[in-house]
């Protein structure tokens, strides 16, 4: 991967090179309308071919920008193209994007605005990207604890992510809702059950979920399966963490529904009615540098408080201890 | 910029090339203590130096591991060190980082976690790189808008971002909270003067602030300024985004103080008690996919309700959306 600045040269330079280099070339950013947005002239630059307006990209282009008003000019740029460049639609957005094939190498040009960049990726380019290379698909299990650390979780899973067995590539990653472990094949999705299974018996009580679980639903749930059918949310000094991920929470039934939640800055204290409130409030960091979160649960539902050690410093801290108090709610009330 | 597998070879050749290119190298991440942080080891094998482990690293780092129990053997790793290198303290992570000074050619390396890695980089870093290469200071000052789209902002300030002035780098960026214009210069900082004052008079309205400031404190001034003392939040559809900027706004006098805010996801309907309570809420998008937000202030000071056009989609539109709304309270009360 490589980052380069808004230099028409070294962008046509680094696209040479990648061509070189590899069979796939992705880039992204770089296609929004102003004078330092060079992606485009820099491909061109690099296959030596020419950019000229594409009228159809024009006219949806302008379309678009009728409910704006007037479309500034310098927007055209975004409907240029060069002869190799089939557009690929931005559903999202005023950048389309570019699919390039020539002499054996293919090269997706991508906008930058991350939303844009990932619904473009997974519904234009990867399944373009299999078709042309004739892929398999990609197996992905991962299996998500809370609790352990990184280096705690590499070690009590012994060799696993040395040796995850035929075909199966293993990562370790910490992450604000803790420490992942992903495996992943291009094989029969079979040969990760022997890896994932391993996984689970080690890091055991740790484990609160695997795949596309989220922990804001498994809490929801876990007070759902106690007798729960509303939380609330309270807390003081996290700048509301909480219920940033209760509200994106899944909320699949039969877990709870998550009805609301209060960020007490000294002053706005009436606590929100539900069948089981999680409060959660930060302690100050000590003279070590470490940080505490009290929570409980109070209700019809209730969990005595706890204080937990937090882990990792900075804006990070605030979700960290958010996730942290869901954890143990999981823990609290999991069957 | 590169971003590297967790290669051994890879990361080597890498260095070994970068110091070809470069006279400062700068290196983030892989300096954990799993299997797969390799960069020490990639970048002794590229100088052909050998790591050892350094005692009073070993020391500090046993310390830190004595208030968690058990230090795992793995993280030992982080105590090693190669001759040329010179240890960079971490006051807030297990991972120190390396300061090298070899052939002419400075390689930092840092760890990957973003609190860690900023912290080390403007404390430790940026003064050595400084004082090693005599560099002069550089300035920054930053113009910030909402309201007005990156390219019509581009376009209102005519040549400016092309042609910002002798010794004046420019550059304009589309953020959550609005487009910036950027402008720098490792020259007098009086160079600065005339561009930020061209950008100004062409942004006119549009511009909330510049360099250090924060749209939530630009906002809590605004109510302060009218008579507010105290100022809460209550927001629905937004997942907390507005609370969140209002939580950590820099808050100075004589800013209102944010006393707290509630999130109604359908159920925690009490509304906060404060002299202002700026209240947001989403409206659905329509068919072609635009959002607007609702806001309106209540209390002693007021502002009637209105509704914003919201760009941006995904998660982002969430705090694009509380952004717009602090922008409208900021336009009503401004002096």
């Amino acid at each position: 991967m490589r980052q380069l600045p808004d230099d028409r040269p070294v962008i046509a330079a680094a696209f040479g090179e990648a061509r070189g280099l590899a069979e796939v070339v992705i880039a992204t950013g770089g296609l929004g309308p102003t004078h330092d947005d060079l992606t485009r002239e820099g491909l061109a630059d690099a296959l030596g071919e020419v950019l000229t307006p594409d009228p159809s990209l024009e006219s949806e282009l302008r379309e678009r920008f009728v409910a704006y008003g007037r479309m500034p000019e310098s927007n055209l740029r975004q409907a240029m193209l060069i002869p190799s460049a089939e557009a690929l639609a931005n559903p999202i957005g005023s950048a389309p994007g570019w699919w390039v094939d020539r002499d054996g190498v293919v090269i997706v040009l991508l906008p930058g605005v991350p939303s844009e960049m990932h619904l473009m990726w997974s519904e234009q380019a990867v399944p373009r990207v299999e078709a042309r290379f004739s892929l398999r698909p990609l197996h992905v299990r991962t299996v998500k604890t809370f609790g352990i650390g990184e280096s705690a979780a590499a070690e009590a899973v012994g060799d696993l992510l040395e040796e995850p067995g035929d075909a199966v590539l293993a990562g370790i990653y910490a992450r604000d809702d803790g420490v992942h472990l992903r495996f992943s094949t291009r094989g029969d999705p079979s040969l990760l059950d022997a890896p994932v299974a391993r996984a689970l018996l080690a890091l055991d009580e740790h484990v609160w979920g695997g795949d596309d679980d989220d922990l804001g639903t498994v809490a929801l749930s876990a007070l759902g399966a106690a007798g729960a059918r509303t939380v609330a949310s309270w807390e003081a000094d996290t700048a509301g963490a909480l219920l940033a991920i209760l509200a994106a929470a899944a909320s699949d039934a039969p877990a709870a529904r998550f009805v609301g939640g209060v960020l007490d800055a000294g002053g706005a204290t009436a606590t929100p009615a539900a069948d089981a409130v999680i409060q959660a409030s930060l302690v100050p960091m000590d003279a070590h540098g470490r940080s505490r979160v009290r929570v409980s649960v109070s209700g019809i539902v209730t969990m005595p408080r706890s204080e937990l050690r937090i882990h990792g410093s900075g804006p990070q801290r605030l979700r960290r201890a958010a996730f942290a108090a869901l954890d143990q709610v999981r823990r609290a009330f999991r069957s």
